[in-house]
Protein backbone atom coordinates (compact mmCIF):
# COMPACT_ATOMS: atom_id res chain seq x y z
CA UNK A 1 0.00 0.00 0.00
CA UNK A 2 3.03 2.54 0.88
CA UNK A 3 4.23 2.07 -2.78
CA UNK A 4 0.87 2.01 -4.42
CA UNK A 5 0.93 5.77 -2.41
CA UNK A 6 3.91 6.68 -3.72
CA UNK A 7 2.22 6.84 -7.28
CA UNK A 8 0.88 10.41 -5.99
CA UNK A 9 4.13 12.03 -5.12
CA UNK A 10 5.72 12.95 -8.05
CA UNK A 11 3.73 15.70 -9.39
CA UNK A 12 2.71 17.37 -6.06
CA UNK A 13 6.53 17.02 -4.99
CA UNK A 14 7.15 19.08 -7.64
CA UNK A 15 6.21 21.99 -5.90
CA UNK A 16 9.86 21.42 -4.19
CA UNK A 17 11.72 24.16 -5.48
CA UNK A 18 13.41 26.12 -2.17
CA UNK A 19 15.92 28.57 -4.13
CA UNK A 20 13.52 31.42 -2.84
CA UNK A 21 13.94 30.98 0.68
CA UNK A 22 17.49 29.09 0.87
CA UNK A 23 19.53 30.82 3.70
CA UNK A 24 23.05 29.56 4.87
CA UNK A 25 24.13 30.75 8.08
CA UNK A 26 27.77 30.10 6.01
CA UNK A 27 28.99 28.70 3.09
CA UNK A 28 30.40 25.93 5.21
CA UNK A 29 26.68 25.07 5.28
CA UNK A 30 25.70 25.20 1.82
CA UNK A 31 28.14 22.65 1.39
CA UNK A 32 27.29 20.55 3.54
CA UNK A 33 24.11 20.63 2.57
CA UNK A 34 24.24 20.16 -0.99
CA UNK A 35 26.62 17.27 -0.46
CA UNK A 36 24.28 15.43 1.95
CA UNK A 37 21.39 16.10 -0.42
CA UNK A 38 23.66 14.51 -3.26
CA UNK A 39 24.41 11.44 -1.05
CA UNK A 40 21.23 10.74 -0.02
CA UNK A 41 20.17 11.01 -4.25
CA UNK A 42 23.01 9.48 -4.84
CA UNK A 43 21.94 6.31 -2.60
CA UNK A 44 18.55 6.12 -4.49
CA UNK A 45 19.90 6.57 -7.61
CA UNK A 46 22.04 3.64 -6.98
CA UNK A 47 19.31 1.55 -5.87
CA UNK A 48 18.11 1.75 -9.57
CA UNK A 49 21.04 1.29 -10.83
CA UNK A 50 21.76 -1.84 -9.32
CA UNK A 51 17.96 -3.45 -10.74
CA UNK A 52 19.14 -1.86 -14.44
CA UNK A 53 22.38 -3.69 -14.09
CA UNK A 54 20.46 -6.88 -12.83
CA UNK A 55 22.52 -7.01 -9.58
CA UNK A 56 18.79 -7.20 -8.02
CA UNK A 57 15.78 -8.40 -8.92
CA UNK A 58 13.18 -5.45 -10.99
CA UNK A 59 10.52 -4.07 -8.85
CA UNK A 60 8.62 -1.15 -10.06
CA UNK A 61 7.15 0.53 -7.54
CA UNK A 62 9.99 -0.08 -5.46
CA UNK A 63 12.71 1.78 -8.23
CA UNK A 64 9.61 4.71 -8.59
CA UNK A 65 10.08 5.25 -4.27
CA UNK A 66 13.33 5.77 -5.06
CA UNK A 67 13.16 7.70 -7.67
CA UNK A 68 10.71 9.59 -5.95
CA UNK A 69 13.68 10.74 -3.20
CA UNK A 70 15.98 11.66 -6.39
CA UNK A 71 13.28 14.09 -7.47
CA UNK A 72 12.39 15.70 -3.83
CA UNK A 73 16.65 15.91 -4.01
CA UNK A 74 16.90 17.54 -7.26
CA UNK A 75 14.18 19.94 -5.68
CA UNK A 76 16.64 20.90 -2.97
CA UNK A 77 20.18 20.26 -3.72
CA UNK A 78 20.34 23.52 -6.47
CA UNK A 79 19.83 25.60 -3.43
CA UNK A 80 22.85 24.38 -2.09
CA UNK A 81 25.64 25.82 -4.74
CA UNK A 82 24.67 29.59 -3.24
CA UNK A 83 26.73 32.57 -4.50
CA UNK A 84 30.03 32.58 -2.52
CA UNK A 85 29.94 29.00 -1.42
CA UNK A 86 32.61 27.60 -3.73
CA UNK A 87 34.61 24.85 -1.98
CA UNK A 88 33.78 21.33 -1.34
CA UNK A 89 34.28 18.97 -4.51
CA UNK A 90 32.87 21.50 -6.45
CA UNK A 91 34.69 23.39 -9.15
CA UNK A 92 34.72 27.75 -9.31
CA UNK A 93 33.29 27.19 -12.68
CA UNK A 94 30.02 26.41 -11.44
CA UNK A 95 29.53 30.53 -10.26
CA UNK A 96 31.51 31.30 -13.38
CA UNK A 97 29.31 29.75 -15.73
CA UNK A 98 25.97 29.99 -13.72
CA UNK A 99 23.64 29.10 -16.74
CA UNK A 100 25.42 26.67 -17.85
CA UNK A 101 25.02 24.77 -14.54
CA UNK A 102 21.77 25.46 -13.78
CA UNK A 103 20.95 23.78 -17.54
CA UNK A 104 22.76 20.51 -16.44
CA UNK A 105 20.89 20.70 -13.09
CA UNK A 106 17.55 20.83 -14.73
CA UNK A 107 18.80 18.40 -16.95
CA UNK A 108 19.27 16.30 -13.87
CA UNK A 109 15.96 16.61 -12.75
CA UNK A 110 14.25 16.04 -15.46
CA UNK A 111 15.59 12.95 -16.01
CA UNK A 112 14.94 12.05 -12.28
CA UNK A 113 11.04 12.77 -13.20
CA UNK A 114 11.14 10.51 -16.34
CA UNK A 115 13.04 8.10 -14.51
CA UNK A 116 10.03 7.66 -12.12
CA UNK A 117 7.57 7.61 -15.17
CA UNK A 118 9.71 5.01 -16.41
CA UNK A 119 9.49 2.70 -13.32
CA UNK A 120 5.98 3.62 -13.27
CA UNK A 121 5.04 1.85 -16.40
CA UNK A 122 6.90 -1.76 -14.64
CA UNK A 123 8.78 -2.31 -17.60
CA UNK A 124 12.32 -2.89 -17.12
CA UNK A 125 13.65 -1.82 -20.43
CA UNK A 126 11.82 1.37 -20.15
CA UNK A 127 13.51 2.12 -16.78
CA UNK A 128 17.17 0.90 -18.31
CA UNK A 129 16.62 3.63 -20.79
CA UNK A 130 15.58 5.77 -18.45
CA UNK A 131 18.16 5.23 -16.03
CA UNK A 132 20.89 5.22 -18.86
CA UNK A 133 19.32 8.78 -19.19
CA UNK A 134 19.62 9.94 -16.26
CA UNK A 135 23.03 8.52 -15.42
CA UNK A 136 24.30 10.57 -18.49
CA UNK A 137 23.19 13.74 -16.72
CA UNK A 138 24.71 13.01 -13.60
CA UNK A 139 28.54 12.26 -15.58
CA UNK A 140 27.91 15.69 -18.01
CA UNK A 141 27.21 17.42 -14.89
CA UNK A 142 30.06 15.73 -12.38
CA UNK A 143 32.46 15.92 -15.54
CA UNK A 144 32.41 19.99 -16.03
CA UNK A 145 31.77 21.10 -12.31
CA UNK A 146 33.44 18.24 -9.72
CA UNK A 147 36.66 17.96 -8.66
CA UNK A 148 38.38 14.42 -8.33
CA UNK B 1 2.89 30.08 -7.47
CA UNK B 2 5.76 27.89 -6.11
CA UNK B 3 4.77 28.22 -2.59
CA UNK B 4 1.05 27.81 -3.17
CA UNK B 5 2.01 24.81 -5.10
CA UNK B 6 3.30 23.31 -2.10
CA UNK B 7 -0.08 22.93 -0.64
CA UNK B 8 -0.70 19.83 -1.27
CA UNK B 9 2.80 18.46 -0.84
CA UNK B 10 2.10 17.56 2.78
CA UNK B 11 -0.32 14.81 2.56
CA UNK B 12 1.10 13.36 -0.93
CA UNK B 13 4.34 12.98 0.63
CA UNK B 14 3.11 11.11 3.53
CA UNK B 15 4.09 8.06 1.21
CA UNK B 16 7.57 8.60 1.52
CA UNK B 17 7.85 5.67 3.64
CA UNK B 18 11.31 3.91 2.33
CA UNK B 19 12.34 0.93 5.22
CA UNK B 20 10.74 -1.61 2.76
CA UNK B 21 13.45 -0.96 0.46
CA UNK B 22 16.08 0.50 2.61
CA UNK B 23 18.98 -1.43 1.27
CA UNK B 24 22.67 0.08 2.11
CA UNK B 25 25.96 -2.16 1.11
CA UNK B 26 27.25 -0.89 4.05
CA UNK B 27 26.60 0.14 7.76
CA UNK B 28 28.74 3.47 7.12
CA UNK B 29 26.92 4.05 4.61
CA UNK B 30 23.50 4.05 6.68
CA UNK B 31 25.08 6.36 9.28
CA UNK B 32 26.17 8.81 6.27
CA UNK B 33 22.42 8.78 4.87
CA UNK B 34 21.35 9.39 8.31
CA UNK B 35 23.84 12.37 8.83
CA UNK B 36 22.36 13.72 5.81
CA UNK B 37 18.97 13.49 5.86
CA UNK B 38 19.13 15.63 9.73
CA UNK B 39 21.53 17.53 8.38
CA UNK B 40 19.10 18.83 5.75
CA UNK B 41 16.22 18.55 8.02
CA UNK B 42 18.16 20.39 10.83
CA UNK B 43 18.92 23.17 7.89
CA UNK B 44 14.78 24.14 7.13
CA UNK B 45 14.06 23.86 11.10
CA UNK B 46 16.86 26.28 11.81
CA UNK B 47 15.38 28.43 9.47
CA UNK B 48 11.68 28.25 10.95
CA UNK B 49 13.24 28.75 14.60
CA UNK B 50 14.27 32.47 13.02
CA UNK B 51 10.70 33.06 12.68
CA UNK B 52 9.61 31.65 15.26
CA UNK B 53 12.37 33.87 17.32
CA UNK B 54 11.79 36.79 15.66
CA UNK B 55 15.30 37.28 14.12
CA UNK B 56 13.84 36.57 10.61
CA UNK B 57 10.59 38.01 9.92
CA UNK B 58 7.39 35.69 9.71
CA UNK B 59 6.34 34.40 6.47
CA UNK B 60 3.68 31.30 6.56
CA UNK B 61 4.34 29.78 3.31
CA UNK B 62 8.12 29.97 3.17
CA UNK B 63 7.86 28.50 6.78
CA UNK B 64 5.48 25.87 5.65
CA UNK B 65 7.87 24.73 2.31
CA UNK B 66 10.80 24.68 5.07
CA UNK B 67 8.38 22.09 7.23
CA UNK B 68 7.91 20.30 3.96
CA UNK B 69 10.87 19.26 3.57
CA UNK B 70 11.16 18.36 7.29
CA UNK B 71 8.62 15.90 6.60
CA UNK B 72 9.94 14.65 3.78
CA UNK B 73 13.63 13.84 6.07
CA UNK B 74 11.08 12.32 8.79
CA UNK B 75 10.26 10.11 6.14
CA UNK B 76 13.83 8.99 5.04
CA UNK B 77 15.65 9.49 8.32
CA UNK B 78 14.58 6.14 9.95
CA UNK B 79 15.45 3.88 7.06
CA UNK B 80 19.21 4.75 7.72
CA UNK B 81 19.46 3.54 11.27
CA UNK B 82 19.13 -0.14 10.12
CA UNK B 83 20.18 -2.70 12.13
CA UNK B 84 23.59 -3.41 12.35
CA UNK B 85 24.70 0.47 11.86
CA UNK B 86 25.77 1.04 15.31
CA UNK B 87 28.28 4.47 14.90
CA UNK B 88 28.34 7.75 14.27
CA UNK B 89 26.64 10.15 16.86
CA UNK B 90 24.09 6.67 17.95
CA UNK B 91 24.00 5.80 21.00
CA UNK B 92 23.77 1.66 20.68
CA UNK B 93 20.44 1.87 23.16
CA UNK B 94 19.01 3.01 19.49
CA UNK B 95 19.21 -0.84 18.13
CA UNK B 96 18.46 -2.47 22.21
CA UNK B 97 15.09 0.51 22.59
CA UNK B 98 13.42 0.02 19.14
CA UNK B 99 10.28 0.23 19.79
CA UNK B 100 11.01 3.63 22.16
CA UNK B 101 13.37 5.05 19.46
CA UNK B 102 10.52 3.89 16.75
CA UNK B 103 7.83 5.92 19.20
CA UNK B 104 9.74 9.03 19.21
CA UNK B 105 10.90 9.33 15.75
CA UNK B 106 7.29 8.79 15.25
CA UNK B 107 6.56 11.63 17.29
CA UNK B 108 9.29 14.19 15.64
CA UNK B 109 7.41 13.41 12.19
CA UNK B 110 4.24 13.85 14.05
CA UNK B 111 4.69 16.98 14.97
CA UNK B 112 6.39 17.86 11.45
CA UNK B 113 3.93 17.45 9.77
CA UNK B 114 1.74 19.86 12.65
CA UNK B 115 4.15 22.15 12.03
CA UNK B 116 3.73 22.54 8.53
CA UNK B 117 0.03 22.90 9.02
CA UNK B 118 0.42 25.63 11.61
CA UNK B 119 2.87 27.28 9.23
CA UNK B 120 -0.43 27.17 6.76
CA UNK B 121 -2.32 29.04 9.10
CA UNK B 122 0.25 31.92 8.99
CA UNK B 123 -0.12 32.35 12.72
CA UNK B 124 2.75 32.98 14.33
CA UNK B 125 1.51 32.05 17.16
CA UNK B 126 0.29 29.03 15.85
CA UNK B 127 3.91 28.47 14.34
CA UNK B 128 5.53 29.34 17.38
CA UNK B 129 4.00 26.92 19.28
CA UNK B 130 4.12 24.25 16.93
CA UNK B 131 8.31 25.11 16.66
CA UNK B 132 8.32 24.55 20.09
CA UNK B 133 6.39 21.10 20.29
CA UNK B 134 8.60 20.20 17.50
CA UNK B 135 11.77 21.20 18.82
CA UNK B 136 10.70 19.17 22.32
CA UNK B 137 10.67 16.06 19.74
CA UNK B 138 13.62 16.57 18.92
CA UNK B 139 15.30 17.72 22.17
CA UNK B 140 13.33 14.20 23.37
CA UNK B 141 15.05 11.51 21.24
CA UNK B 142 18.76 13.16 20.78
CA UNK B 143 19.04 13.19 25.01
CA UNK B 144 17.86 9.46 24.99
CA UNK B 145 19.71 8.41 21.71
CA UNK B 146 22.20 10.76 20.56
CA UNK B 147 25.88 11.10 21.87
CA UNK B 148 28.10 14.16 22.11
Amino acid sequence: MKKVAALGMLVACASFAIPAFAQFAKPEDAIKYRQSAMYVQGQHFGRIGAMANARVPFDGPTAAANADVMVAMTKIAPAGFMAGSEGGKSKPEIWKDAAKFKEMADNWAAESVKLAAAARTNNLDNLKAAFTATAGTCKACHDAYRSQ
